[in-house]
This record gives structure tokens, sequence and C-alpha cells, in this order.
């Protein structure tokens, strides 16, 4: 047995941060479960490792990070009865089956609530993982501060607006589920476990709450949403850090208003004022909506072009933002990132690739996987909630009767695959897009997603075609591809 | 006054293929109008320049292509009055003041005619120049192969269809006036003048004319069109070449059927059929649309998903493509040109810089100018053509009474600066996109567009913020700036 718990993988290639893939060792403590300076262990202190492992030149890769996936294997993270046991029962169930498809890290990703029930459910949802499981690493809430106009399978009853701002969002989540904590990563120990929350800042109330969100390590994402340009380049000045599912629930990108996609074209200086006032359009420009007001707090008008639709009080009223001019010149911009569901059914492979190619360090593939997710199973239809069933046939999924796709099926690594295929990126680089970005989004890019030293020890063996051969969680094997 | 007739530029920056800005010389011989190896005159045959001209740490570029241009100065290269002498008057006079906005080369466009004037103005838009003026390089019929539903500002009674293939193109535009010429550059006597068709492969015939057009150097672009992201690809299979007006007059991008926006993103391998396969598409995938027939020739049927609409009979009729695949098999694929007016107007900045992003070396400025293009003309009302009658206001030109933005009045020169202040590439790199791009395209990039030595000592000076200074055609200045 090890004495020092050294493993030194050996004749494989190591992605690296900027896509590449390298020819080196890899050496890693897995008493500790994390990654080792194999400089500074077999150079420097001259030890041996206990076991080397010969990977016969594949690809050694950190594990994989779904930072969108609804439910897998039977389970639906947004489904709650009551019953904490069975719901904890289900978390685990995914985190210890998920490995077989290269994810070590996934957000459990809940769709609009009843209101009652996010207290509830977000109190389980905290960071939690087994020896042998992926990480859950805190909970991603998909609404309830979405636009009714691109709300997809969300129920229209529970939407809301957030006409108290931040506190909008306290009330509907819980305070506590918004506490900002130091080091949420591993702490299955009752710490706050909110990581992303998609949500339209068109919204009343929701851009005014983005700050604070910010503030406090919340991942706030665009999505769901039909903000123009101007609203959507205000909301990330804000702090909006992410797209949710780029392409679905949003506008088109319409030449003249790119809205939220355009956001991936989007250049630094030409978000500042003085030079967004050189864009001499038709439609307002984002120095002319964001200007006029010279109070602190976010004041919110209907914007008089996008009439309020009936139906529409308690969500998807469109507003327009109105900032100090001196607020603007302090705000940062960056492009956020951008998820996409690269199954080949979402989204075109043209439009894949014209995204990656606008902004290649900004994406990120999720699944968006519904319950049904399960590399094993059948198509044909299965029960969802509510009654309502699911057609699977192949990686398509869609609502019996109807051609609306609802969520995905389709698993992580297959993503790579696509998504290698469909932008002509070389596996490295499509494989940084399921690791080192999504952690990088979240801010964990030191423990997760990465082969720095330091990091868990969380890793996915994968053929040179990107095939999976096995997963290892926290220095070791946890699933290994049948011979 | 020369002896030798060299001159050479000193302390400039020379914009260089790849977007760079370099300082260095360069040598022109003024006499015989080109530009000069600076290494063999200078160091190898020891010749010393009669003039040294101080540039005093400007930009000296290639003087600006511009592809798509309907007129300036008041004349319109689509009126025609049966008057010989005046259309070359016109001719004339735009390629005489046109220097003054750094345009030394371009290609007058045509909008779509009624049939019995296209071999008339046709015969007279043939390559053409005076020693101090820009050369017209040939026309650009825009139409009248174009898609009802896309016609923009182009006349519904004189769209066409074109059942004969590529003899329905020489009966629109004269057989003659499709005659393949081999060095058709610069020759004034006579030859053929056709550079630019846009048109809709989506219309009847249309498609199986684009190889004939290819063979003969002819550059198809297209644009007014509605085509599929299968056709559209089959289209550049065929030999399209280039996109008109790119996000104008087409459909949005929409990203299940990102059609002709989504070539910027098509991978070369996902062309093929058998990775088309592979994207699992709910919509047919080129694979399977470019399948089924083994005639050699191209043959249509309506597209079931597309109902030929009431009073589309003449033009704009949907059809699917079926080519055999043995034919797929031995098509090359490239991503085309696309060019854009890049006013502030047209398209938003995010628009450009995504477009820019996903295929830099593709993109090409054009101005698509109108007749009233002037750089000294006021804001106000114009006559145009047909009692209709145009707003001016600022870079923004619309149809009197409507909000239609037709064609504009933006200057070559200013596009550069947009573009570079939209995108946030260089002036180096948005040169390349007015000078090296639109020559490439056009397969003159030996003598045109370029400061390769042989090519036309066809010159523009600007400041380093990209604004004009002097212009030069085939070693004169023509035009400089009024101090």
């Amino acid at each position: 047995m090890s004495t020092n718990g050294l493993v030194c993988f050996t004749n494989c290639l190591l992605p690296q941060e900027d896509g590449g893939l390298l020819e080196k060792d890899l050496w890693i403590d897995e008493r500790r479960g994390v990654i080792l300076d194999s400089q500074l262990t077999f150079f420097e202190r001259r030890e041996r490792p206990d076991r080397i492992i010969d990977l016969g030149g594949n690809i050694l890769s950190p594990g994989l990070i779904d930072i969108q996936i609804n439910g897998a294997y039977g389970f639906d993270f947004s489904v709650y009865d009551g019953n904490d046991d069975a719901y904890k029962q289900g978390m685990k169930l995914v985190a210890e089956k998920i490995v077989e498809t290269g994810v070590t890290s996934l957000v459990p990703t809940i769709i609009t609530q009843e209101k009652s029930l996010y207290p509830k459910i977000l109190d389980l949802l905290r960071p939690f993982s087994t020896p042998t499981s992926a990480s859950l690493l805190g909970w991603h809430a998909e609404g309830p501060f979405i636009d009714m106009a691109k709300r997809g399978a969300h129920a229209p009853p529970f939407l809301l607006s957030a006409p108290d701002g931040f506190r909008s969002f306290e009330s509907a989540y819980g305070a506590h589920n918004l506490v900002d904590s130091e080091d949420w990563l591993m702490s299955a120990d009752g710490q706050c476990g909110v990581r992303i929350i998609t949500g339209a800042p068109e919204i009343k109330g929701v851009m005014g709450a983005l700050n604070e969100l910010s503030k406090r390590g919340i991942v706030f994402s665009i999505g769901h949403s039909i903000a123009s340009s101007d609203i959507a380049t205000a909301a990330v000045m804000q702090g909006a850090r992410l797209i949710t599912h780029l392409f679905n629930a949003m506008p088109q990108l319409h030449h003249r208003d790119p809205s939220i996609i355009g956001l991936l074209g989007a250049s630094p200086h030409l978000s500042a004022p003085s030079a967004a006032d050189s864009f001499s359009s038709a439609s307002p420009t984002a120095a002319s909506a964001i200007s006029g007001i010279t109070s602190e707090a976010f004041d919110y008008q209907s914007s008089p072009g996008s009439p309020v639709k009936p139906g529409m009080s308690r969500a998807g009223s469109r507003s327009e933002l109105h900032l100090d001019k001196g607020q603007v010149a302090d705000m940062a911009f960056s492009r956020p990132y951008y998820d996409m569901i690269v199954d080949g059914i979402h989204s075109h492979p043209n439009s894949v690739r014209l995204a990656y190619s606008a902004f290649p360090d900004g994406c990120i593939l999720i699944t968006d996987a519904m319950k049904i997710l399960d590399p094993n199973l059948r198509d044909g239809v299965h029960e969802w909630r509510d009654g309502k069933r699911f057609v699977k046939e192949g990686d398509k999924l869609y609502l019996e009767g109807t051609s609306t796709l609802a969520g995905s099926v389709v698993t992580l690594d297959k993503c790579i695959r696509n998504f290698s295929r469909f932008t002509g990126c070389s596996l490295g680089e499509a494989i940084k897009c399921a690791t080192f970005n999504p952690a990088k989004c979240l801010g964990i890019e030191d423990r997760k997603g990465t082969l720095r030293p330091g990091a868990d020890a969380d890793l996915v063996v994968l053929d040179r075609q990107g095939n999976l051969v096995s997963t290892w969680v926290r220095g070791r094997q946890v699933w290994g591809k049948a011979d």
C-alpha cells in the first residue's frame, strides 16, 4: 500500500489554461486529494511516487464542471415533496452517478418555483459530496425574476418582479440563502449555497439588485430576457457576469439592436458614454439610456417604446435604465461569460462557432440536462412533473405533443466532442470550456477546473477522440469505462 | 523636373497585409504610376529618388476600394435616360471627385433595372479612369435575381428568376457583358466590365448558374435573400464568394438556422456531407438537402416548408437544392467575404464587432452610397428618382415619409474610422478591410489595395486618427486636404 500517497500520472497530455495540450506528468497526493507541484515534489523534495500510472497517451483533464443541470437519473432538483431525506437521497444519487459522464462538479439548477418552496429547497441545496461522488457546488436559481415573454417552460404564475431590489431577492430565496460566505466551496456544514441566479435585467427592480449580488460573490446571469442592447450592457456594468444558454430564451441577434447576444461583440471602450455617443443610432444608445438621474438608487420608468403587455403585472414589465453619468464612468465593463448547450439541437453549429470565435475565453459548456439524463436511458416518452411528459429522441427532448425544446439529455463529455467538431477547435480548447472557463466564472479556478498545484485532484481521462476513460475525485478513481 | 521619376515617401507608416502598420519608406515610379521594390531600387540598382516626400509620421495606405457604391455627387449609376454622353459625364464626375474621400477604385453598383435598360447601362459601365480620377473597375449588379421578401428599395416588377440558369443571366445582363476577359482591370477599350452580381441563391435557377459565373471570374454575392443555412452553404460550395451588406436584407441570425450570417461561423469540415450528418438538427442539414438526385444539372423543387407566396411567380419562389453527393464531395468550401456599411446606422457596433471577430480576413467595408453622397452636402430633403425623395440627416438616409433606410451617404474613410472605434481594431486592420480585402475578393490584390511592388501607385495619406490628408492615383497627387 501507499506509504506517502503520491501518484504520478505519466505518458499523458495535460490540458493547459490557454487551451493547449501538453505532454507532461501530473503528480497528485491521493490521501489529501490534491494536485501537487511536480517540480517541487520530484526535483526539490526528491520524493518518489507510490504509484505510477501510465495513461497510454490519453488526455488527463481536470474534471468537468456543469453549471446548469436540472437533474439526472430520475431526480429533479426542482421537485421537493416535503421529504428532506428523499431530496437528500436524490442529491446523493446524482452526485455519485454523474461521474460516469466526466462531471466532477456541478451546480444544481432549479427553475422557477412557487414562492414558498424556495427556502425549503435552497436550504437543502448546500455544497455536498461523498468520497466517491462529484461535488455539488451550491445552487443555480433560474428564475423567478425572468421575463414573461421568454419564460420557456417556467410557470407564469410564479414569475416575479423585484420592486424592492435586492430585498426582493432576499424575500424570494430567503435572506440566509444569499449570505456572502468566505470559503463556501467545500463547506457542506450548513453554509450558504448560492452560486448563480439567472434573471432578466429589464424586470422591474432587478437591475438595482445586481451590484449587491455581485458584491456577495453571486454570479448574476442574464437569461430568459428580452433586454435591449442598452439594458444588457448596463446589466454587465452593474455586475452581470454570465449569459444563460446563449441564443435560447432571448431575442435573436438583430443587427440594429443585437441585445444580449450582441454582448459577445461589445467593446469595453464603446460602453463608456462618450464613445457610445458617437454611435449615432436611431435607437437610444447606452449613453442616452444611462443618463438623466442623479439619485443614488436606481430608478425605473416604463420605456415608451416597449409597452407593458396585459397580464404582465407581476413580472415582465419593461423598464428603461437611468443612471447618473458619473456612476457609469466608475463602472467596469468586460464581456460576460456565456454558456451554451452544444447538443447539436439547441443551436446550429454555425451559431456555436460564431459565438465562440467572437469570444473564446467566455465560452462555457453546459448540459441544462433534465432529470431523465442517464447515458443508458432508452428513447421514448418519460414522466416529468405536474403531469407533463417528455419525449426523448436521441439527444432531443421536447414536451409531449409540442415541438418545444425543454432542456436536454446530452452529457457534458459529448458536448465537448460536439463543440470541437462544430467549431474546429482542438480538444484542449473544448475541454477548457467545460473546466477552466466555468471555474473562472465562479471564481474557483484555484480549486476546480484546473491542474494547478493545490487544486482538488478531480480528474478525467479521455482518449484522443474525447471519449471518457475514467473519472477521479479528490485523488481516487470513482469510475472507469468497462472494457 | 524629374529625371528618373522616382519618388520616395519617408517618415511614414505602411499598412501591411496582415493589418499591421510598419515604419518604412515607400518608393514609386511616378511616370509609370507603379510601386517599386525599394530594396531592389535603392540597394541593388543604387538609384536615387528625384523627390523625397516626408509624410511627418502619417500613414501611407493603398488607395481605398469601394465595391458597392450607387452614385455620388448627384449622379446615379442606376439612372440612364438614353443619353450616353450624359451618362459618361456622370461616370467621369464621380471618378474624379470621389478621390476626396480616399477612394481610388470603385465598382459602380446598379440596382434592379427594367430589363431593357441593363444592356445599355452595362455597355457603358466599363473600366474607366482619367489621369486624375479614381478607377471605375467595372460593374456590380445588385439584382434582378433577388428575393421579393428582401427586396428593400428594389422595384418588385423588375425582379426575375433564372429558369434557364446561366442563360437567364446572359439574357438579363447581355451575353457580351458576362464574357470572361483576361486582363479586364485597366482596359477601358470596350472590354467587358462585369465584376460582381448580388443575387439570392434560393431563387429558381440561380444556384445552377453559380458555377459558370465563378468560372468566368465573376464574384457572386449573396444578398437580398432569405436563403436557409443549407442553401447558403450550398451556394458557397458552388462558388458564391461574397455576402452583400451583411445583416441588411437577409434573415436575422436564428440560432437553429443561422442562414447567411451564419456562414461567418461555418467550418469547412462541417460542410462536407459526412460531418453535416452528425449535426442532428430538427431542420434538414446541408447533407440531407444536398442529396438525392443524380442528374448533372441542378434541379429544384418547391420546399414544402416554404410555400410560394402569391404574386411571386416571376421571382422569389423558394426552392430546395438537390445535388448529387459525388458533386458535393468535389466542392471546396471556404467562408465568403462579407461587406458591411459601417456608418453606425445600418448595424449596431456590437453586431459589427461580432461579425469581424468571427472572420476578420473576410471583412470588407463599403459605403453603399447613394447619388447624394457628397462630403459637403447639407442635411435635408433631396430628389432621388421616380419622383421619390430622400431625407439626409448626418450619415442617415431614408425614404421621405418612411423610416426605411435606403443606402447611405457615409464616406469610406469615415467607415474606416467608425470600424476601428466600433471593433477596437487598429487603424491598420481597419484599412485592410477597405483595401486589401476587397482587392483579394476581386482577385486583383497584385494591382490594387496593396503596396506590393508592381501595384498601381494609388495611395492615400491618413493621419494617425485616420483622417484623410491626400490622395494619389497612379503616382500623382490628385487631392490634398486644404490647410
